[in-house]
């Protein structure tokens, strides 16, 4: 997708009212359909997943809270933010004080609307500036509307997509819908991952992909509890795609394991790009990694941010807007993506078949000179793969003792492996 | 005990001429024994132990160097310090050459007495200061009486104590009596470990406690070969108390493993405290420690001191006094002792029993909130011993890998395994 | 051997044209065998090993390029850099553009000639230096001869030693001589190694050694492959011996294991020298640790150097020469080698006989006094190595948690096995 459409994209999801579930959620997926084959599950409310139990679904058809003469000084049809999510049926007059406890605003930014909800507490509120806050009359009398449906026989709705690769080893891109109108948090989650299926479908990969988009913590939860055992068997890596829309420098979170393949390549990968970035050690709060790392689940699955939730002030709230992004930066991050699964994909351990002395390179035509338009550097590379390739090296271990281009090596694998040196 | 108790303790056992074996020692544990119901046991002079063998029982009634007209002017009834321990019985005249070669003094520190013994080997000694003995008559001759008694049908005594907890592992607590009228090193030692029991002996731990009073090195090593097997079956950690009474940093000595729970736990603490604190790997010379991390005993048992053996100028001599030692320090000390011995007995490995993604906090009201009295801090906690106790790690490393104050953890921990989250 | 006895040496061996095969190989090996009885072995051309052949075996009787007036002005009898190493037979006038394409030279360094060799491709060439390359008549006729044999009916030459201990475990020092007219690469090795084996062989060592003097690369791998189990079997400690004769800092190359007991030895002796000194760790190009350490051999071979190959501008050219190097040099590099072998020799897995508590240190006599000439640091040595002897600490690693000096802890270890309380 060239910005433009990265654009259009944006704007066809920015106004949707997603949440745990609902037809926006629904029209979301839809939406996206339209760049892949997703394929859509709906998931009973009720269904019992591990410790947790998938919501009623939530619809909204309008919600304001209007003056006496009817002018409505609160309007959900402004903007979606402006409702707690999961805000129950209300239809009631009430004076500024009983108002006042249902409302939600931040007074060191005057003019953003916080986003809140009320997923599993059967509550309503709303949220508005602190400019509307101070505006509204202490003494008037307000009509509340919020006419809203929570239907526990509704369901929860989430998509999937899988490229076939020549292993049926898998790796994991997951990304959430469930928030309303916000960009970087969450917007740029979906329309990266978008990017990453649109360059990726066009390979024939060795490791299969499974592209992930549901509502967060529950979503990931009940997929989780459906589909355990299968994902312990076969993910080999997986990143958890968020926050990943400004043009803030990296921050990778490694997974609870630590050393996984994911972690190695994304260090690497950022230590030899341009970028600035920082790397930090899991931590148990944050995105769905925490699902995925789990005690009991604890698969190899990081996550990739660029601000990274929570630690900038626009997170949730309604400046997370359009202006807190840019899709260049996104093409930038699905770019440093592609670099971390392109050595993912190619890493192997492998071994070397003649592992007794140095092979012969120059019968073999390995040694740098103008036929072969090998490099000293190919050389190096060569050298250190033959070495290292001893049953106990991945590929990215030996990038990483050997200092070199990943690029590099990964290039010089190939070779040697279509030579016969390695398998 | 107040501080002016302590005071009283200190200044009854000060003057008594403790060393392995005699009537101070068990002097010294009687008054030991009104704080606490010390059981005492007699050793046999000659009873093999390992490589050692319980020395005869040494007893001093007078000793002195007199001048030609009787006058005392090295008398040990002025300061134990003056005889070298162990010294057999002498009754002769000598001139001043012969009396030199059984001298000792300290030429840099011309005012102190310094401390020795020849537990060993047959000899005999007197220590006095510099001062005294360029004060000594080149040409005079001396009387030399030490009436002294090396009783090989006599014994060595020690004194212990236990606390109950509801485990049978235990912790250890070893500290020395075999020191006369020394301050740091070593009324410090049996004074803290005095505080200690007084605390402790008041709660209903879940580990067991032992603490030992015993002859350094002999002591120690008569301890060991008695109780090996069941010591090794039961330590999970044990401290050294010595030199623990000046105002100095403290100064944490490994165990000769490294990463004991004790290791891990005495630095953590010392880390979130205020105090100023070095911490040393194990090395082989020091108190007690050298037996408990001998390689065929390896016990969990580190030290914690102040101004450690030997590198302060006043170990060893009649300037190791009541002034360089201070009770409200000792106190202090003791404190940081508890400290240790509180996330010790806290520490367990538990095990999440909902480990497949997280469970539901907000159902289980460990959401902080104003019903609930959590904070934010003690969800952060909740979070990381969810993550964590997986089986693989004890308490003490949940509370090094989240960062967090380990009484927060401890709180936290205990909390959840009340509501049934953990076992 | 004396600096002129040695400086004796390299002058004969000198202008010997020494490459993979030959006779100047032989000559090599036959002068070396005055000072060590070398076992010499004539490998035929055209045997397999491993991935490799032994090529044909090279000769030359003269080389040169004269112009019309058969004036010589490029002489293999001059310098034998001239003629690049396996040279093919040529009889031939030339123009100067087709000669200009087998000429080399190094437009830096005018006066320097490269070295050069086509050992495994059939081919001719001359090496020069840049102002005799531009004195060249553009647009004269050149004779060129070069009266070379390759012989397939030939054999590679080398030729080894060992010195039998009282182990059947061995310790291997290998260097090569393969290198025409160079010092530091490659005299110096072959040198210093005969000044190891003068020493050495005047001791009745516990390790056994073998001394390799090999052709780089196709010797090593030829030997390798004829002895691949003896030497996997045997082999515990082993160095590559290679530029080593000039004032340069002590570069260490770890063997591919990175924690053998040679490379934790070498490191531990030069820390303790006052040698300027590098730790590299291996890294898979240089000399024959290439070998040793290639995926399927993995033998504990490091490499310690002063100058290393490639790092200095006279490596491969006419500059590497007596200039260069300094005799009392490769007396002061084999000290630091004996030193380091010194400490392999001394390393074993001892066990303290007595691991409970300490021994009883003084009545065997082992605390420091005038008797029996011990020192404090002596006694440190000794509560280190009793304390650490358990039967997983090898010496060297005694040595370095020790912290002290490794004569110290060798001179005590051995007192202690003599005295019985270590086996």
């Amino acid at each position: 997708m060239s910005n433009e459409e990265l654009e259009n994209l944006f704007d066809s999801l920015w106004p949707l009212n997603r949440s745990l579930t609902g037809d926006s959620n629904r029209k979301t997926l839809k939406i996206l359909s339209e760049k892949m084959p997703l394929e859509i599950t709906e998931v009973d409310s009720g269904t019992k997943c591990f410790d947790w139990e998938v919501p009623s679904e939530w619809n909204v058809r309008e919600a304001y809270i209007s003056d006496s003469n009817g002018k409505r000084l609160i309007d959900f049809g402004n903007n979606n933010l402006h409702l707690v999510g999961y805000s129950i049926c209300v239809d009631t007059v009430m004076n500024f004080d009983e108002l006042d406890e249902q409302l939600h605003y931040i007074e060191s930014h005057p003019d953003w609307i916080p986003y809140k909800t009320t997923y599993y507490k059967r509550d309503w509120g709303f949220c508005l500036s602190y400019n509307q806050y101070i505006g509204l009359d202490r003494n008037a009398k307000y009509h509340v509307v919020i006419d809203s449906t929570l239907d526990e026989h509704g369901s929860m709705t989430y998509g999937e997509v899988n490229i076939e690769g020549e292993s049926d080893e898998l790796i994991l891109l997951s990304t959430y819908i469930c928030h309303p109108s916000m960009a970087n948090n969450e917007l740029s989650g979906p329309l990266v991952t978008t990017l990453l299926y649109e360059t990726l479908s066009q390979t024939k990969p060795f490791y299969s992909y499974k592209f992930l988009f549901i509502p967060e913590t529950i979503g990931c939860i009940y997929y989780l509890s459906k589909h355990l055992a299968y994902l312990k068997k076969h993910i080999i890596a997986g990143l958890v795609v968020t926050t990943i829309g400004d043009d803030a420098p990296f921050n990778y979170k490694r997974s609870r394991r630590g050393d996984a393949a994911v972690d190695r390549a994304a260090e690497l990968v950022l230590s030899q790009s341009s970028h600035q970035y920082y790397i930090h050690d899991f931590y148990p709060w944050g995105s769905d990694e925490r699902q995925y790392c789990s005690p009991g689940v604890n698969l190899p699955v990081g996550s990739l941010m660029r601000s990274s939730y929570e630690v900038y002030q626009e997170y949730h709230t309604s400046a997370d807007d359009k202006n807190f992004i840019s899709f260049s930066a996104m093409q930038q991050s699905a770019m440093v993506y592609l670099n971390i699964l392109e050595l993912i994909q190619a890493n192997r351990t492998y071994t070397n078949v003649l592992p007794y002395g140095e092979p012969q390179l120059g019968k073999r035509n390995l040694f740098p000179n103008a036929d072969n338009n090998l490099k000293d550097v190919d050389l190096e590379a060569i050298m250190w793969i033959l070495n290292l390739a001893d049953g106990n090296n991945d590929l990215i271990n030996i990038v990483s003792k050997s200092g070199l281009d990943y690029k590099q090596i990964v290039e010089m694998a190939i070779l040697l492996q279509n030579r016969g040196l390695l398998k």
